[in-house]
């Protein structure tokens, strides 16, 4: 940004700049490969998109806010680039579509126009070209804090996105991945010093999650799921929104959860405190650990056969039953199922 | 709100029960006359769109911070609701668009919950009916100031939308509507007392703008105009983007500009100080007063006729021409036209 004071042409140019060259055009006309969708890009009063023909066009945007959902001295920029985009097309995969295109809004201080913004773009860039998602606008403004909002624009053939609202009682209830890696990774991560490295493997799904996009869009292609949702809030959070969107219940089983452990040497993480097992922490945080970013689907038992033990590499598991009785069980824990009461992430509370 | 503690659940359902009577639906599948656009609505991990045949989708989105775009103490929590779109919808007409459906992502503070928020609401309500625009999901969280961020998708012919990069030398300048109305508007609210009757005809462009759909609709039908975009930050501030964008310059005539001029009695509030002339102050206001979201386009002279002094009530006014030359000029104010610099919004200034 150099000595010239910054404006938000240049801040505009900026961003433009470096994306230019993932496909992104400046208000031109005409379609480049990867940017077919996109037919107007930044510098215009709008973005224009070209919707493919027999599709329905999936909305989302969620906020990403410094002190909330990261913290400027700690996360790298690079992790805000990519996290602030998964997250939002975490939402795409759970509607069994692809994105295409996304909006950035970013509100930011002038103190962090220079090296913290390219890692953060460097870290967004990478983000858009893994997913094939297009920068196709936004806006900018300065603020004494980092805002971030993320809007996706994605498709699904109409007719065929996955919903909350249809789960049946007798569906098998499946998950995707490892539920509480993120929250695990936070924890871990939480104890680094400033500038840990990043890359370690214990940290990657706190800071570089990977929406489910091949697993929803598989189970959409061959009519697989009843209803599905993305745990962004934890299992316990979420699960009983879909049940609720549906008129159902369901019966969780302890035992089949995919959990994670924590490291032996860090009994001092765990969620849990006093004389609980490890086992009980990772149930813990398999149930409650929020930002895992995982396909919550059900299916009816005749296509059980159907769902492999394992899709592009990630876990596909049963956890449990759809019942009629409206109430949220989990079993295995005590003699009798016990009520599973929500815990995870809600900002008000 | 009552007693109970407020969680987020309970926020989207206070947001979607208001706005289920303008046909927002639940995560239903179906269509009604209002809402034909959105499939889906809030509740799920995405709202789902219908796009029409042979339509581009316009995709916007806009910050509207308080303390920056908004007074929580001193804006009626209405006004915010309905300029949060507004000036959103406002991107849509300057495309020549029409608006379909909205997302808003909303970070609040608890105390907000309450009167401000239905208030708020309200507001948006209103303008969300008057605009036929369907809020279709979005985002919310708690924070300490309220952070406002409004996505609007609309539609516009195939290969018919405005864009800024066509304006060619020799074609007319116009604007619509009254420049500087806005910030005469704020400059008068200003003075008043908390609690001033917002009602008052001259504070009506400041707290309730009016995005020039039915102008832009119109001109896109008629293929009038060469290149448009919507006066957001002041005429010296976004005729330069204009400009820039289409490789050209201009010349602005000072005497033909609609301007405003501000009571007698408040010269105190003058743009300019001194011994300038209200005459003065009023180009003042015209040139770098933001927030009016009027329409700047382009035309072909030979398109001159065709274009009424007037359209759906508001005026429509010759400004002066687009030039060869990449220099703006503004000529009528000293013997000599003077190059018009960049006096408007821009937050980083």
């Amino acid at each position: 940004m150099s000595r010239r004071r910054l404006s938000e042409n240049l801040l505009l140019a900026k961003i433009g700049g470096l994306f230019e060259s993932t496909g992104v055009r400046k208000p031109l006309r005409g379609i480049t490969a990867h940017a077919g969708h996109v037919a107007l890009g930044i510098g215009d009063d709008a973005a224009l998109f070209r919707p493919s023909r027999g599709c329905e066009t999936i909305l989302t945007c969620d906020w990403f806010l410094e002190g909330m959902h990261f913290l400027r001295r700690n996360h790298p920029p690079d992790s805000v680039g990519w996290k602030c985009l998964a997250r939002a097309i975490s939402d795409v995969a759970a509607m069994g579509g692809a994105p295409r295109s996304f909006l950035l809004s970013l509100a930011i201080p002038e103190n962090a126009t220079g090296e913290w913004l390219d890692e953060f773009l460097r870290g967004l860039r990478r983000a858009a070209q893994h997913f094939d998602c297009v920068l196709a606008g936004g806006d900018t403004t300065k603020r004494n804090e980092i805002l971030i909002n993320v809007s996706v624009i994605g498709e699904v053939a109409s007719g065929r996105a996955l919903c909350r609202n249809s789960a049946k009682a007798g569906d098998l209830l499946y998950v995707s991945g490892r539920l509480g890696e993120a929250e695990r990774g936070l924890r871990l991560f939480r104890r680094q010093k400033r500038g840990a490295n990043s890359s370690a493997p214990q940290f990657q799904k706190h800071l570089y999650p990977e929406p489910r996009l091949a697993l929803g869009q598989w189970l959409v292609k061959n009519r697989i799921a009843t209803s599905a949702m993305d745990i962004s809030d934890g299992l316990s959070s979420d699960l009983p929104r879909l049940c609720a969107a549906s008129g159902v219940g369901a019966r969780v089983d302890a035992a089949k959860l995919p959990v994670v452990m924590m490291p032996p040497a860090d009994r001092s993480l765990r969620h849990t405190s006093g004389r609980k097992s490890l086992a009980d922490d990772a149930l813990s945080l398999a149930l409650h650990g929020g930002d895992d970013y995982e396909l919550l689907f059900t299916a009816p038992k005749s296509k059980e056969l159907q769902i492999p033990p394992a899709f592009a590499g990630v876990a596909v598991t049963s956890i449990g039953e759809i019942t009629a009785n409206r109430k949220i069980f989990l079993v295995g824990t005590q003699t009798q199922p016990t009520i599973l009461e929500p815990g995870g992430w809600d900002p008000f509370r």
